[in-house]
Formats: C-alpha cells, structure tokens, sequence
C-alpha cells in the first residue's frame, strides 16, 4: 500500500511543535496540559492560551509512578503520573497549569498527588447527565473561562471566541469527513495511521491541523475514486483512550487481518462529535456536556451510538477495549456487550494494560475473534 | 475476659429481625435497601419506611457477581451483588427499593447493573465540597424526600421529621459515649465486639439500638471503673468499611496482639459522627454532605479527623484497610501514610479482598508492625 502523504507529514509538523511550543511560551503564551477531552480547550485558545494533553501511554514510566500510586489504577493514569514526576514529558514541563476533572475515581484521586508537584486547576465534571448537572457544569465552565483569563491576562472577547469555535468546529467537521470516508470497502486509510491523527496530529496547533487533515481528506477521497484502499473484517474499537504511546491493539487487530474503520474512544469520535452550536459560553458547555463517556451514570447515549456507528462505519464487529482497572469502562462494557449480542453485532471485550506480558493471548483471541466475524 | 451481655443480646435480636421485616412489610411498610451512609435515613423512618444495609461482605457470593460484572472490582460491590443476583439477601429480597448514589465508579456502574433486577432510585452526590455541590446535594435530598413519600404514602411531617432526627441523633451520642469509653487503657471492649455493632446491630430497629447501646455503655462503664479491659498495641483501623460478614482483618489483628480502639470507616466513625443541627431538611443534607469519604475530591478533612482520632483513642498506630481495587481510598491511603509519618503516627497499609488467600502473609505483616510500634 501506498503511504499517505499527510499522515507521514505529521512527523515532521510533531517534530518541531516542542521548538514551537518553548517559542511561544517565551513569547508570554500560557500552557495548559489536560488529561480528558472535556476540557473545553476554546476557551483556552480564545484567550490566547494553548491546550496540551498530557495522557501518557508508555509502559515505560509506570515504575516510577508505582513508587507514589497504587499499583491498581488503569495504565493510562500511572504513565501520565510517571511522566511527569520523571520530568519527562516536555509538555508538561512547559505547561503553567493542568488542568484536571473529576471524570473517574482513578484520575480524581491522582490529581490530589499532582498539586504537589504542580498548579492544578479541576473542572467539577457532575455524574449525571440531568439539568440540575449540566447547570453545576456552566457554572465550572464560566468559573474556568474566568481562570483562563486570569492566568493569561487575556479577556475573551465575543469575536475570539466566535473565530475559535469555528475554527474547532471545522477541524470537527474535517473528522467527520475522515469517518465518512472510512465508510468505504476497501477503507481508504488503516487504523494504524488513523490513531496518528488522533495521537500526534492532535498535539499540533490547530491551524496545521486544520491544513494536515484537509490534505488527508484529500488523499483519502482519490483513494476512494479509485477503489483503491484496505480490505478486511472490519472493526470499531469502543471504550478508552489510546493516547501517545499506546498501539498496543490497533497493532495487534492490524497484524492478524483485521482492519479498524472507527473508533468510539476519546482518540476517536468521543473527541470530535457534536459541533459546538453557537458563539456562546453556554453553548460551548452544552456541547461538551454531551460527551459521551463511561464516566457518566445511565448513560444511554453512549449506547445507541455505538450501535449507529457500527452500522455508519459498516463494522464487521466491534473489539471492546478497556484499560485494566478502569471500572466504568469495563462495568459498562459488560451492558454494551449484552446489546450488541442481542442485535446480533459481534463483540469481543479486551481488558489491557500498557505492558507486553499479555501479547501473546491477546492475539490468539483476536485471531479467533477475526475468524468467527 | 467476661462476656458483654449487651452484645450477646444482638445476635437474639439479630436472629428475629427477618421475622419482624417480614411482618412489618405486611403491615404495610416499605422497605428501602441502600449501600452508603451517605443516604439520610431519617427521610425514610420519618416517612414510615424502613432502612436496611444491603453490603455484602462474604466472599461466598463473589463468583456469582463475576458472571455479570468485571474481576477487578471491589469485593464489597462484587459480593453484595452477588448476594443480590443469587436471591440469597433476605433484605435485598424484602426491599421495596433499592437506594443507591454516586460515590464511587464501581458502585455507580454496578447500579446501572442493578436497574435490571430492581427497584432503584439514584441519589446524586458531588465530587466537590463546594458551595455549589451542596446545592446540588440539598436539591437532591429535597428530590429524595418527596420520591420516598409518594412509595410510602406518607407525607413527612415536621413533627415525624422532629422525632426522627432526634432519635437517630440519640444514637449518634451513644457510639460517641461509645468511642469515648475506648480510649481508656485498658480498653473495655475489643474490636471484634464493636464490629459487631456497626455490622449487626445497624441491622436492627433504631429503638433496640438504643437499647442496647444504653445497655452497652452501662456495662462498658463498669468495666472501665473496674479498670478491666484489654491491654495491647491499641490499633486505629481507617479506610474501607467492613461490612457484615468481612472481619478479616480485625480478626487477624486481634489474633496477633493488637487492640482495635477505633475504626474511622463507614463501619465506624463515618456512620455516626456529625449530628444533625436541627429538624429541616437543609439542616438534614448538611450534616450527610459533611461526611468525609475518600471519594470527595481534596477532602482534607478526612486526613484531619483520622489524626485528631489517633490522639483521642490513644492508638498506638494505624492500619489503613483497602478493599482491593477501590481507587478511592487506595490513592488516597497513599497521602495519609505520608502525612501520618509526618507526623511520627506509625501506619501500615494493607489492600485486600474477602478471600482466605492472603492470610498468612497479612499475618506476617501486621505481626511485623505490631511488633514495630
Ligand atoms: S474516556 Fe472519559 S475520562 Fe477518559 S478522556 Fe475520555 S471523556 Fe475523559
Ligand atoms: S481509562 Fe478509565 S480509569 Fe483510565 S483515566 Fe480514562 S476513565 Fe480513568
Ligand atoms: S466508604 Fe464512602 S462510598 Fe463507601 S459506604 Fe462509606 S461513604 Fe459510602
Ligand atoms: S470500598 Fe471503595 S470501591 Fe468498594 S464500594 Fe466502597 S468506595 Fe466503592
């Protein structure tokens, strides 16, 4: 297969964005890191600040997070922890504040060991999904928005953060325009190279993602032209993220013939559905209040849009994928299941960490799991 | 030692307690089954309604819930589901609804389980003790009131309201009386009879609680007057509850020589501290939302409380009790052996489940600690 040339230009674009980043913050821009997608970054880039995520997804800094956290807690949680106390993530190093949510035990609790190596800011994310809920969370969103310009001494004018919601929305809409045309058999681009765009691609400034995906997009529709493209049982992975680092499962599904056409995950479709409708702060907060995360209670939502994009993306089975020890991930995956098996989708729940210990198992029941669908 | 007579006496009444649901349900009487101190039983008793415990604290159940739910959650949730699923909870069986909340992910997620066996009603607690989450919680407490009238039937009244808040207040003194009693060296009752009270006396009717409290107390005083008691390494145990049918760890305690003096968990001090500052509903949700579990983001009272009971009970030193893979108090164990060392206040952290498997080497563990302090 031919390679795409967009996607090895991320590379070079990833390459440089540390340079850039010390640059601007030389500057006087403000960094903010973050760990979750609900963090609503418009207010952050409206205010002429700019938003990092920090998840991390190496095995590599587990031990030294082990030495303060438990070691019970899911992969993505003890490596982002370890990087930061091994001063090992540039962004973080650079970043004047994190900023932090309650979205589950794991991170909430771990939070309250990262304000003492750093200024931490939490956005109160309420459980349920209900009025009474989503009125705490304007709230926090009107208390970060007054933050933000505090620590960058910027106030967000009506126009900046009008320019920065369609400059976010469209980059959205750019997504799901890669989703469209990863509806396609043959599937004009590979899971491989789709978790780049959410991994590495995301970790640039917005402008060039912008420019990147449009060149994406139009390398992927010649692709489709010209039927030209990847064949195989098709997968939607759901359940958490797969930050930097982590290939782990798009590597192995890739590897035994699968082919991952979508991705219900927050380096997926959890971070870029639902446009942001309208120029307002409380439009910005019903937007992501909507987000669709197994932190939710009685989230049924994420349900049904599972199945719908099972169909969208014309998925052969779905590779259910939790990160060990994430509970409302793996609690509810056992409801997600049940469903899908009820309607006849085919399913299989993975529950992982970071290491290679499991490797070879794993990709016995995928092999099998491919065989079956 | 001599027996406790009071204590005795529980496992009598404990015996008839079944019977007596069973009649009082026929009568009329609705049941409500719940799974944290964090649900203000006063708006159910003054309402007419009855509240029992439905935690599980036995491994025998835990298989049956790993049919449905994931391995890697805590036993106390595997197991009380489990003795749901199984139908072998005379309570769960007898309940008319069943109560849950948003403590922790786990739970949260179990009850979305639950919903397909039951009866269940939600309580929304916060993350935050904020302002702002107190008016949600004050909000959610009014909601929970007028839904546990209309299941009854019965209007709660100021005057129902008044009596019940004072009786249960009442109680509350009496495990204070209770706790005061234990600080004295020698100690006059030991942790496996207290434990006693939190798992079975809670299970009955206030009115015998307080009864036998009473009784109790009598006996306790004579007992300190008489200087007779228990001498040993005065244990602190704090952390996780212990619900009944887990003694595990005060078992093994107590077999190596230490003398549990105090328990800061939902099977101690969390269940009774804080009495309600007057007879509204406000006055209600104010004293729940101060209840200090580690599911609270940045709760710092926790971390004071345990060390102003280590002075009060003149513990000797700390045991912090996890229930295997409960993120919240497991990560935050973590900050309260730092401060506790601090402090000079020895601690041992200890995580577990229900199972036999663990015993030899907690054994070792506790010895070594025991023998340290
Ligand atoms: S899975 Fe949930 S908690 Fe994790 S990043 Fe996504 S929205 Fe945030
Ligand atoms: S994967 Fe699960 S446990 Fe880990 S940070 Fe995300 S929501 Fe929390
Ligand atoms: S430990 Fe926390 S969640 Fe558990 S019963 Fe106590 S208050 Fe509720
Ligand atoms: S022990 Fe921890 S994980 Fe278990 S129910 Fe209580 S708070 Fe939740």
């Amino acid at each position: 297969m031919d390679e795409l040339k967009s996607i090895k230009k991320i590379d070079d674009f990833y390459f440089t964005r540390k340079k850039e980043l010390i640059f601007e913050k030389k500057g006087g821009k403000k960094i903010f890191g973050k760990f979750c997608v609900f963090v609503p970054t418009e207010i952050i880039e409206a205010s002429g600040g700019i938003s990092v995520g920090l998840c991390g997804g190496k095995e590599s800094t587990i031990a030294t997070a082990e030495e303060d956290l438990p070691r019970n807690i899911c992969p993505l949680i003890k490596s982002s922890y370890g990087f930061i106390k091994e001063k090992n993530c540039p962004y973080f190093e650079l970043a004047d504040v994190i900023v932090g949510e309650t979205t589950c035990d794991g991170k909430k609790k771990m939070f309250e060991h990262l304000m003492e190596l750093s200024n931490l800011y939490i956005i109160h994310l309420p459980h349920f999904k209900d009025e009474r809920s989503y009125e705490l969370w304007l709230k926090e969103v009107h208390d970060f928005k007054e933050y933000v310009e505090k620590i960058t001494g910027n106030k967000i004018t009506d126009e900046k953060l009008k320019e920065v919601i369609d400059r976010e929305n469209e980059e959205r809409k750019l997504y799901y325009r890669v989703y469209e045309l990863r509806k396609n058999i043959p599937t004009p681009i590979n899971g491989m190279d789709s978790l780049k765009l959410f991994q590495k691609l995301s970790l640039l400034k917005i402008q060039d993602r912008i420019k990147l995906l449009k060149e994406l997009i139009l390398e992927l529709e010649k692709r489709v032209e010209n039927n030209y493209g990847y064949y195989g049982k098709r997968i939607m992975i759901s359940g958490c993220p797969m930050v930097f680092g982590n290939t782990k499962i798009v590597d192995l599904i890739e590897e035994v013939g699968g082919i991952v056409v979508g991705e219900e995950t927050c380096t997926g479709t959890r971070k870029f559905e639902n446009l942001v409708n309208g120029y307002s702060i409380e439009d910005l907060a019903k937007r992501y209040f909507k987000i669709s995360c197994a932190s939710g209670f009685n989230n049924k939502i994420r349900m049904e849009r599972i199945k719908e994009l099972v169909n969208e993306q014309n998925a052969d089975g779905v590779i259910y994928y939790t990160l060990q020890y994430c509970h409302t991930f793996n609690i509810e995956g056992v409801l997600i299941e049940k469903e899908l098996k009820k309607e006849g989708i085919p399913i299989i729940r993975i529950e992982t960490d970071y290491s290679e210990n499991d490797i070879e198992q794993l990709r016995t029941r995928l092999e099998a799991f491919l065989e079956m669908i």
